[in-house]
């Protein structure tokens, strides 16, 4: 016997599958006085639609000052409207009033600042779980820089601590709007290779995919692919390949081991699958998969 | 036809095969007080043979302090005789007396400095072909740390410079002690993924190898492996199954874009395979070939 899905459960699928929306995930220090090209394509892809754009200052110790700086950079770039969420308590996460705001809005940008204080005092609260239905559903924008972009994937680095012997990463659970993916920002500023190969050796189906500032990864398609954006580089670290893995201590030496991780460099105007792992087009629009 | 060598080549060229020195390249800031693993490591291997250990302070514009330091950890070490080659010119590396003593010695330790400084004084002169000849033939050993190990690979990481823009990194002929690698040290702590990774782009043949600091690779059995010693990682960029490189720029970003590096990290006690690329042999013994 065939299990069928009536009609109403395949159509609430497909608009589920459908209509998932983009994500904006910028590796920290964008540009916002010059050209402005990151901020200026999560303006232009949100305007696509109608209506506000959130702030969501709960990653920062100044939200005040922060938030007015983005508010006045997308005012600059055109944005009639934009609701600051200046959220630093899980009271004012479950707030209906906050709540309905959010909905009025179709693209929220996450700033930087910790990314635990996100987690924290966001999940689990109804800020949370509107957030994630209207991206799932509507095809509601998210953009996040630093710790907004850490946030991003499932599994999330919360901190790392660079002893004399070791650098012990600490991981916990993000906003999980990318299943297999880690984010680490600011990568090739704050010398982060190490913390990144690190966190892949503990669960190599998970990518690593590390931003570098001023520079981003537009996910689109329903989370299948992703463009770069901005001025440096992404690097990815695939560990689904690996020959080995060793996280144990040996000796004085507790640095782990790990053999034939599958690592690529990418900059601007490159997109790359994130369901096969491979690049698959260069900038100007040449495809590159036998290459 | 058959082409025959005469049994005298042919055993010329197994003596030249079986007797090609260590190599001990050392990542840098290696524990000159506590344990000295490395240095120990060093000591103990090239006193298998007798003969007195050179030491070369061609990189430094220190070469007396560098020279005595290293001169009492080795005698603290065990050693009855050291030599110390302090060579700034040209004209003292084609000294015959000075050949000569290198000739006495067994081993030879390459501080560190500036890697441009070993090449610019001693390439071509009777001081650097001595040693070549010496490593290839009589089973000399060579240890170099710093400016030391990054000299030991035939293409060698001059400099790097990071502009606003992007990595320029200037290579150059190194003392060609290992054919395809590049060596780099201080590898995480100055944060050197983007520059080995910008090396290997620009011909993906070479392996890219990062040591890090107190860390260090000991290449035996005629450079076809080598074990990782020391406290902390050895990080190696296989670019041979790359799919794809691009190294000219788009608009602004002037970054590589690369794709498929094989990496591996790998801390104290496992053995590399430098021929298959792979590893080999984990702490303790274990084989780990098909894991």
């Amino acid at each position: 016997m065939m299990i069928t899905l009536s009609d109403s459960t395949i159509t609430e699928r497909l608009v589920y599958w459908m209509s998932k929306g983009d994500l904006l995930i910028i590796g920290g220090n964008e540009d916002k006085e010059n050209d402005r090209e990151i901020l200026k394509k999560f303006v232009d892809i949100s305007r696509e639609k109608n209506g506000p754009i959130g702030i969501l200052t709960t990653a920062t110790e100044y939200p005040e000052e922060l938030g007015d700086t983005y508010r006045s950079i997308f005012e600059e770039l055109g944005v009639s409207e934009t609701v600051l969420f200046h959220i630093d308590t899980r009271e004012k996460a479950e707030d209906p009033k906050t709540v309905q705001q959010l909905q009025n809005c179709n693209a929220l940008f996450i700033t930087g600042g910790d990314q635990v204080r996100l987690t924290s005092i966001l999940g689990g609260t109804r800020f949370y779980t509107t957030l994630k239905e209207l991206w799932l559903q509507k095809a509601f924008m998210i953009a996040g820089t630093s710790a907004g972009a850490s946030v991003m994937s499932r599994h999330m680095i919360m901190s790392s601590v660079d002893t004399e012997d070791e650098t012990i990463v600490e991981m916990g659970a993000g906003f999980d709007f990318m299943e297999d993916a880690i984010i680490d920002q600011h990568f090739s500023q704050r010398a982060r290779f190490g913390r990144l190969m690190n966190a892949i050796a503990h669960n190599p189906q998970i990518m690593g995919i590390g931003i570098d500032e001023n520079t981003a990864i537009w996910v689109k398609e329903e989370g299948r692919l992703f463009e770069v954006l901005g001025e440096h580089s992404v690097s990815l670290f695939d560990g689904k390949k690996l020959t080995y893995v060793d996280t144990t201590s040996h000796g004085d030496n507790h640095d782990i081991t790990i053999s034939g991780v599958r690592l690529h460099s990418l900059a601007r105007g490159y997109t790359f699958d994130l369901i096969t792992r491979e690049l698959i087009q260069a900038p100007g629009g040449e495809h590159h998969e036998d290459q």
